[in-house]
């Protein structure tokens, strides 16, 4: 019981550092909302995570093991790839906050090993396209996809006049453009 | 004398500010290191400021007026505009730092008046095209002008092999591919 317990504890300390991170970044997030949310404790949080950048990351990894394990890449259909980037996104903008703060707020640690894995396997797997490097593919179509969610503010209400299935449809036509060949 | 002296350490805090913002965004920044950098006080930028929002306010509009002024629009020749934005945004990446804080950070403000016109002269000056909504062609020419300082810090090892004029061109040549007709 104690170990179930435990468990549930860590589950719920990580449920509620995901929406606290999402919101306010790591400088801005504050952990004694986190531990009144998941009706824990800042000493359990720190002795069970260590400090508050390795609560983050720990949630950014399992932020981006859930992206990856959703969003299936296909160097051999990219517009398709890009169109379930956009949807994973529009379902879940905490997953796309959560990657813009960790690269402005963690851009000198260690790297994650998922994200490196992944971007090395992307990257081999679209040297067969040989009008762009395959690095800048990848940033281009990345890019594209997570376009709509890194408009500023003030665009928000002009952007309300293009709606959800328009803009997915924009996402996956600028990349078919980008990878037409001929 | 005492009128130019206060208009110096204006700009002083003003020039502090923006390299601490830039660097550590709203809730992160600190003050006290501002102070430091532009001797002067804490409560002399209060004074000058009113708060720390509101000096973030006067940093961004400065660093708005400062991109809106040096990167020309040019609904006619959409890949030169990119390309022009690609070069101010690597000469200048605390200017698209402060743009991504804004928009974690800032999200419910006001509005600058400067960026809602800007966009607005730009959607109507878009309208001629006639195969993306204008909204969604702006979207898609930013994200792809500021794609390259968008990855994440996993990602610079790999990127590292495509210099500048490369990451240029495929900027450019993004855009191109998404504007032409036919």
């Amino acid at each position: 019981m104690v170990v179930r317990d435990a468990e549930a504890s860590r589950r719920r300390i990580l449920r509620a550092a995901t929406a606290e991170f999402a919101e306010h970044g790591i400088a801005g997030a504050r952990m004694d909302r986190v531990a009144a949310q998941a009706e824990s404790s800042k000493e359990r949080i720190y002795a069970y995570f260590g400090n508050k950048d390795a609560l983050f990351d720990a949630v950014f990894t399992a932020s981006v093991d859930r992206t990856l394990e959703a969003v299936a890449f296909d160097a051999d259909d990219l517009p398709a790839y890009a169109g379930r980037m956009f949807d994973y996104f529009a379902d879940h903008p905490d997953a796309q906050r959560l990657t813009t703060w960790y690269r402005l707020e963690r851009p000198t640690g260690p790297g994650l090993r998922a994200v490196i894995e992944a971007n090395r396997a992307r990257v081999e797997a679209l040297a067969k396209h040989t009008d762009f490097a395959p690095v800048a593919l990848l940033t281009l179509v990345q890019a594209i996809a997570s376009s709509w969610g890194t408009m500023n503010p003030e665009f928000a209400g002009a952007a309300s006049t293009v709606d959800r299935a328009e803009r997915r449809r924009t996402v996956v036509e600028a990349v078919r453009r980008l990878t037409e060949t001929g």
